[in-house]
């Protein structure tokens, strides 16, 4: 039987590593035994908090070269987004709640998109529609997926089908949602353990937005003066990484996931475009969020349009 | 409540126009009532066959413009065989069973794709999912597509599960699927009453393979000897046509549905791939390829692979 190599995103969260365990499992359940959970980076320590809670092993990263291999991609589908030699791969299957770009196939394919909150709630309706048993580790991950991504419910992002799963679960795997879920997103807020590097790049996506290609990180934090202290040191190493990956503009979000604010730190030849995006004057190169919290929905659009 | 533009690809097959009608009745039943069919060309014998002995209104014809409005494509994803103003529309959901190339969005989206012979057959699930009520015509419909894109379950397209959704609607249909089936299939076979123009554009599609636009035709015979007694005129008409459109290359497919065999006649620059393609030589621009009836699975990937 060929193998079957299951990933999320580049820059792994909470959803890209759930998401490719659950996939793999759902898989099993399929009879395709040889499907494996991969990851195409680091795990982070919100990521790894809900899988020592749930006693889950990290899937392994993947080295692999992909050429003729069988995909499936979970929670990405943007060949930018990818691994490295996605372009030479088969991919089988898609399972994600993003748009679609930079994403072609020779042929035929299972792609299942929706526009809830999170991969997981996607996953959890397919167990339900076809019976499969969801084991208390996979509830557990399935559960944390969706906190991560809309910050214990309170991202624009969220959907009614996204708490609805939540709540179905939380009894299979035995949690309090407020409690866990904000113990879990507390283990991945602290910066102060973090160098300027992992800071920009833990949760960090690049996006071609007509001419431009835009790099936007994301930090989740319990305390947004204590990141900004760190201001010019994390100026100077977003300015590095643009020169050198030729980023035409560099977004850092700092969110408060008490608050629900953000703070955006902005580098790059098309700064000025993101105080247009936001309707704001950047004061030396930053600017106060309120309410902003997701990325996908209240950030890209609004940079993708000020681009044009 | 914002109308919902529903449609299948340019030159609609009985697929096409089936899927955008059944998906019509499957929005009013989530509650979407301004969810309409429509279609981005003429309806041929085949489908139209099909549409009478159901009782069923072909949908209108397309003319507005889709700037702004929301969409739900049928049966297909590709740019170039959607509607002319399909980039300024916001797609909101796809229901498709072919690969997936030139199609991107700004937000995220339903997606729906799977792997089998007939867009029906997919939407046939989505309402056993969601327990819709499956009405005599909407069945009928049902097996027109998958009876029309399998050629009556013998090309290599067609999966056990197309099979099993013919089988399931039968009696809700109230029809035999191989009378049934033929006669569609000869409804939409004769060819004596078309023009080479008919002829060539009835089922065309147009693909970009690497460098070179290829437009690949097919039409449906009883008698391949009938169609090939106007070879002239039809290479005329495909010169003609190649110029205009600028076409690297134009393939007819005359296949035969009684003996599942199929004729090319071939046109353009690039002619002589075809012959790579199916590791024949072609005899002054044609030749015979037994067991060939799909243009998806036979054909197409066989010349994108001679084109590079």
């Amino acid at each position: 039987m060929t193998k079957t190599y299951i990933f999320g995103h580049k820059n792994p969260d909470t959803d890209a590593i759930s998401s490719a365990l659950i996939m793999a499992d759902f898989e099993h359940q399929t009879g395709n035994a040889d499907a494996t959970a991969y990851r195409l980076g680091e795990v982070g320590p919100e990521t790894q908090y809900a899988l020592d809670y749930f006693k889950v092993e990290a899937p392994e990263l993947l080295t692999d070269d992909l050429t003729d291999q069988h995909v499936i991609l979970v929670d990405h589908n943007e060949a930018q987004q990818s691994a490295d030699s996605i372009q030479n791969a088969t991919v089988q299957h898609v399972i994600d709640h993003h748009r679609i770009a930079n994403f072609e196939t020779a042929a035929p394919l299972y792609y299942r998109a929706e526009p809830v909150g999170c991969t997981a709630t996607i996953l959890y309706k397919m167990y339900k529609e076809r019976g499969f048993e969801i084991k208390p580790e996979i509830a557990g991950l399935m559960i944390s997926g969706i906190i991560s991504d809309s910050l214990l419910f309170k991202s624009p992002t969220c959907t009614e089908e996204d708490v609805q799963a939540a709540e179905d679960l939380k009894s299979i795997a035995d949690v309090d949602l407020e409690s866990y879920g904000l113990d879990m997103l507390k283990a991945g807020a602290s910066t102060t353990d973090k160098s300027e590097a992992d800071i920009i790049n833990m949760d960090a996506k690049t996006f071609d937005m007509g001419d431009y290609k835009t790099r936007i990180a994301q930090v989740n934090t319990v305390d947004i003066d204590e990141v900004f202290e760190r201001r010019d040191a994390l100026e100077k190493e977003m300015l590095e990484v643009s020169a050198d990956e030729k980023y035409d503009l560099f977004v850092l979000l700092v969110t408060d996931i008490i608050n629900s604010d953000s703070k955006v730190l902005v580098v790059g030849a098309e700064k000025d475009k993101v105080g247009t995006a936001f309707d704001v004057e950047l004061d030396n190169g930053t600017a106060f969020l309120p309410g902003v919290v997701s990325r996908k929905k209240q950030v890209v659009p609004q940079i993708t349009d000020a681009l044009k």
